[in-house]
C-alpha cells in the first residue's frame, strides 16, 4: 500500500508548480501528514521550550509533537536530556505529568527504571540474559543556544547542513538579550484547524497584515508599505531603516540579516517613535539582558522549519508550532522578560502580550477558514504575490525534504 | 492505491443483484463516499434553495454539500450565481458567514477581491505576467426553476440527459402555486446517522409508512392500503382517485404522472375529506398562488439524486438532503406559504409543520438504526418489495452513474 | 489495496521475536482491528452475558462487540438464542432496546417479523417467488456452562479444537459455586482507550501488581512474592499453598490447575486468614452453592481470546472485555452473589466491589498510557519478564489466530 502512495506524491511532488501553494493533499492527507513527521520534524530541529522550565537536576517537561511526547529533563551533570517518553519494557508512557521533577524515571506499568539520561538502571525478573544496556529510552539529539532548547527526534541522522551557521547567527545577533538569564512571564496556547505548513505559510507573510492586522500594522512599520498601492510607503520604510541603523550599530546591536536555506536572522527597526512591540511604542518591561538603552529596532530569526523568535529591547516573544495532525495545529505564544522583573511593578502581563495575542487569535481564523477552503474539490494552488517569496523558498525547501 | 480501489468497486457494482439493496460499502465507505461527490454531485442537480433567500442584488446564502461550500449570489443584473467558496489564491473561504448581502467577494485573508460573477476585480502586488482573468472563482451551473435554485457543481460537465424535461414537467405541474413568489414561513434540521442513499431510500418508499408514521398514515390516502393484507383498501384508493381526478381537472390542475429515468412529477388525492395535508385535513395557510379553491390533491415531484417537493393548495414543501459524509446526512425541511400570509393571523407554524416534521422525527430514527445494521459483518442486501420498487429504479440508476 | 495490506501484515507476523511484545500495528492499525474481529471473535468464544438476565421466555439483551450487535434471547422452548441484530430485508437493527422482553423480533422499519428462534415468519407484499425460508436472522453458536453463556459469532466455522476441554473443566471446577443459580449483585463498565490486546496483556500478567496495585497485593498472596527481590517470598506462597491444598481438598473442593493452548481452570489460596477477595479477608456475602464452609481459596479460569471468571467462597466477579475499536475497548466488571442473598442485609456492593473496582481504575489508566505510548514512532516491543511468561502464550496463539 505503501508503495502505491509513494508513486503518487512523488508524482504530486513532480507537478509542483514552483511560486504557488501546494496540492490539497500536502494540507490535508494523513499519509503526507506522517511523512511529514517520518521526513522532516524527525530530522529538522524543533524548539521544545525555555531553559527556565528546568533549572534544577531532574526537572523535566513533555514536548509533544504529532504522537511524539518527549521528556526534556535536566540530568546529573547538569546537562539537557530529550528522551522519548517510551519505556522499552511495552511501551508504557513514562512521565504521565506535563512536568515535574525526577531524580529517576520510573515507568508507572512495571517500574522498569531509568536514569535522567535514559540508561535502564533496574528491570526486575527478567530472564536469563537480558542485556540491560540494550534497553535504554531513546534519545534524542539536543542544542541548546541561549537558553533555546532545540532537539532533533531522531539522532541518528545527521544535523541538518546549515545548523551551525544557523545557531551561530541566532547567538551573535541575541546574544545582547541574554535569553538564557530570562524567565517566562506568559503563555498562551490555540490549537488552530489548519495544517502546520498553512500555519507556515500565514506566519511566513505579511500581504494579509493590511487586510487582517490593524493593530500589528499600527506597531510595526514593515507592515504599512502596501507596495502595490503607495510605492511611497516602501520609501518611507527605506528611509526608517537607513536612520535607524546608525543609530542602533552604535548602541553595540549588530544588524545581521543574515539567510540561508535553512535560516533567517536579522534586526529591523519597529516604527518611528516606538521603543518596543507594545500599543503605544512605550517600554512594557525592564530592559533585557546587557541592554542600556532601547534602540528602536527588534531581532527576528526563523530555522525551518518551525522555529522562530523575536526579541524587543524589553521582552522576547517565542512562538511555538506544533503539528498534532493533518488539520491540526497547536500554536503557543511564549513571552520572556528580565529573570529579576516582578509582575505588577515592572511588567503588566495585559499590554506585554497584546500585540502577539490579538494578532494570533486573528491568524487563527484566517488559518482556520485557509483549511476548509483548501478541502475543497474546486480548490487549485495559485500563485504567491510579491510580498510573499519567502513561501516559495519555503515551499520549495519543504518538497525536497520528503522528495 | 485508487486504482486497486476503482476495481473493488467496479467489482461490487457487476456483483449487485438488480431488485435488492445495495452492498454494505456502498453506504458506509468513505472512499464509495468520495466518488459519490465526484461523479454524482459535482454533475447532477442538487436543489440549493429559494429565490427569497436572496431578494436583492448582493444577498447570498452558502450551500454545503459535502466538504463544499457553495456562495448562491444574486448578481448586479438580477442573476443567480453559484460560487465556489475558495479564493483562486491560496484557497481560504472567501465568505464565512452562513448568509449576508456583499457589494463584492472579498477574500478576508489577503484581500483578493471578486465581482458578483466571480470574476477576479483585485488583487495587488501581483508578480509581472499575472493574469486576472485566468483567477476567478470556479462557477457552477445554476438553473432556477419556479423560484427553485438547483445548482449543478461542475459547470464543465454537460446537464443530464433528462434535465429540460424534468424542470419543464415541474414547472408545468407547479405553476399554479407560484412558489417563485411565495416566503420560508419555517424550516427545520435533522442530522441523520446514515448514508444520503439510506435517506434516500427511506424518502423513496412507503412499505414503512403503516408500521412507523401513524400520523402519515391517517392524512394520506395513500399510505393506507395494506396491498398485501386488504386488497380492499387498494381499491378504496383507487376509487377515491378516479373520482377526485375529474374535479381537480375541472378546478385547472393537471394531473401529470409523468416518469423518466431522471425524475417524476404528479398528483395524488390527499384524503377523503382532507383539504390540505394537515392533521385535521383543514387549511393550515392561505391558498397558494393562483389557486381559488381546494381540490383535496397534492403534487410532489422527483428529481434524482436528491430533490424532492411537495405542494399541498395552502403551503410547500421542500425536504433537502446534504450528504455530509460517508455515514451522515443533514435533512432540512422548509416550509414555503404565500408571501403575504401574516404569521398568527393566516397561519400557525405548529400547525403547518405538524405532518412533516413528526414524519421526520421518526424517519430519523429508522435510518439511524438502519445504518447502524448495514454495519453489521452479518448484513446482507435484501430484496425490495412490491411497493418498493422505486428503489430498484434508483438503485440501477446510482450503480450506472458511478460505474 | 486488501492484498498489499495483507502482505504486509504477513511480513510483520514473520518478523515477530517470541517473548516479545507484539509490533505497533497490531495494537492500533483499523485495518489488523478489522482483522482481529473477522479471524478472532467470528470464531473464537466470547462471554456474552449471565443467564440469569433472560430468565423467561422473550428475555433478551443486547451484545456488543466492535460494530456487531447480537440478540442474545430466551427462546419459546427456554433455549437461548444468539441472533446477528440485523434485520434481512434492508439490514436495519432489529432490536433498539438493550434488554426487554419480546414474543417475537418485528424490525422497526417495515415489519419484517421473526421467532425468537430467528425464523423469518412475515414478510408482506414480497415479489412472487420470494422464499421466507432463506430470510432468518443469522445464528450464533451458542454454548452455555454454569450459567455463563458464550458465544461464537459465526456458526458456520468449526469451534476450536479445545472447546471441549476448556468448557468441561470450567463446568468441573466451578460447579460448586453454582453460578447458574446465581443472581447480578453489581456491576460497572470503563471505556479503556486501548487495544483489546494490550487488555489482555494488562489482565494476564502481575508483573505491573506491586509497583501499581497496592489494595490488590494486600489481598492476594500471588501478587506478594517479587520473586526477583526477595526469594523468601516464594517459599512462603509454596509454603502457603502446601498447607492450604490439602485443607481446600478435604472440603470437596478440586485443585485443577488444568491449562491447553486455549484455557487455564485452577485454584490457589487467597492470602493467610483470608477467607474471600475483600479488604480484610472477611466475607462480603453468603456463601455461594453448594458450599457448607469457606478455605480460603479462589478458583479462576481463562479462555483465550478474553474469557475470564473468578469464584470467591462467596461471590463471583465476571469481566468482560470488549473490542469496540482498534484503540478502544469496554470493561465490564460483573459481581455474582447468592440468589436468595438481599442487599443491605446479606451483603454491601461497596465492600464487594471494593477489590476489583479499585483494580480496574488502576488497570484503565495503565492501559491507556500504553497505548498512548505504543502510538510512539520510538515504540520497539520489548522482551516480557519472566512472570509475563503467560503473555507469551497469548501473543504465539494470537499471532497464530490471524496468520
Amino acid at each position: 500500500m505503501a508503495s502505491t502512495f509513494e508513486s503518487s506524491i512523488d508524482a504530486l511532488i513532480a507537478s509542483h508548480k514552483p511560486g504557488y501553494a501546494l496540492a490539497q493533499p500536502f494540507y490535508n492527507d494523513p499519509q503526507v501528514f506522517q511523512r511529514d513527521i517520518a521526513r522532516i520534524f524527525t530530522k529538522q530541529w524543533s524548539f521544545a521550550g525555555h531553559v527556565s522550565r528546568i533549572k534544577n537536576q531532574g526537572d523535566y517537561f513533555l514536548f509533544t509533537i504529532g504522537d511524539e511526547s518527549i521528556i526534556v529533563i535536566r540530568g546529573k551533570d547538569g546537562e539537557v536530556n530529550a528522551l522519548f517518553n517510551v519505556c522499552r519494557h511495552r511501551g508504557s508512557r513514562v512521565c504521565v505529568e506535563a512536568e515535574g521533577n525526577k531524580k529517576a524515571l520510573v515507568c508507572p506499568y512495571h517500574a522498569w527504571t531509568y536514569t535522567t539520561d535514559g540508561s535502564l538502571s533496574s528491570a526486575p525478573a527478567m530472564l536469563d540474559g537480558f542485556d540491560a544496556s540494550q534497553f535504554g529510552m531513546r534519545k534524542c539529539d539536543v542544542h541548546i543556544v541561549e537558553g533555546l532548547i532545540f532537539v532533533r527526534l531522531d539522532a541518528s541522522t545527521p544535523r541538518p547542513p546549515d545548523s551551525d551557521a544557523a545557531f551561530a547567527d541566532l547567538e551573535r545577533l541575541f546574544k545582547p538579550y541574554r535569553f538564557a538569564s530570562a524567565k517566562i512571564a506568559a503563555s498562551l496556547v490555540w490549537r488552530v484547524r489548519g495544517n502546520w505548513k498553512l500555519v507556515v505559510e500565514n506566519f511566513g507573510e505579511c500581504y494579509h497584515c493590511r487586510p487582517t492586522h490593524p493593530e500589528y500594522c499600527s506597531v510595526m512599520a514593515h507592515a504599512t508599505p502596501d507596495t502595490y498601492k503607495a510605492p511611497r510607503a516602501v520609501e518611507e520604510f527605506g528611509k526608517l531603516k537607513s536612520e535607524w541603523e546608525p543609530r542602533s550599530k552604535a548602541l553595540g546591536f549588530e544588524i545581521g540579516n543574515s539567510e540561508s536555506p535553512l535560516h533567517y536572522v536579522g534586526r529591523l527597526p519597529i516604527k518611528e517613535g516606538f521603543l518596543t512591540q507594545s500599543r503605544d511604542g512605550k517600554p512594557v518591561a525592564p530592559l533585557m539582558g546587557d541592554l542600556k538603552e532601547y534602540d528602536g529596532g527588534y531581532t527576528s530569526m526563523r530555522i525551518y522549519p518551525l522555529n522562530y523568535c523575536i526579541a524587543s529591547a524589553d521582552h522576547g516573544l517565542i512562538p511555538r508550532f506544533t503539528p498534532i495532525g493533518p488539520e491540526l495545529t497547536e500554536v503557543e505564544m511564549i513571552w520572556l522578560v528580565k529573570s529579576d522583573a516582578v509582575e505588577g511593578r515592572d511588567y503588566d502581563v495585559a499590554k506585554l502580550t497584546w500585540l502577539w495575542k490579538v494578532t494570533t487569535d486573528q491568524d487563527k481564523t484566517l488559518v482556520d477558514n485557509n483549511q476548509a477552503g483548501v478541502n475543497s474539490l474546486a480548490y487549485r494552488p495559485g500563485p504567491y504575490a510579491k510580498t510573499e517569496q519567502g513561501l516559495t523558498r519555503f515551499t520549495t525547501w519543504y518538497l525536497a525534504q520528503i522528495a
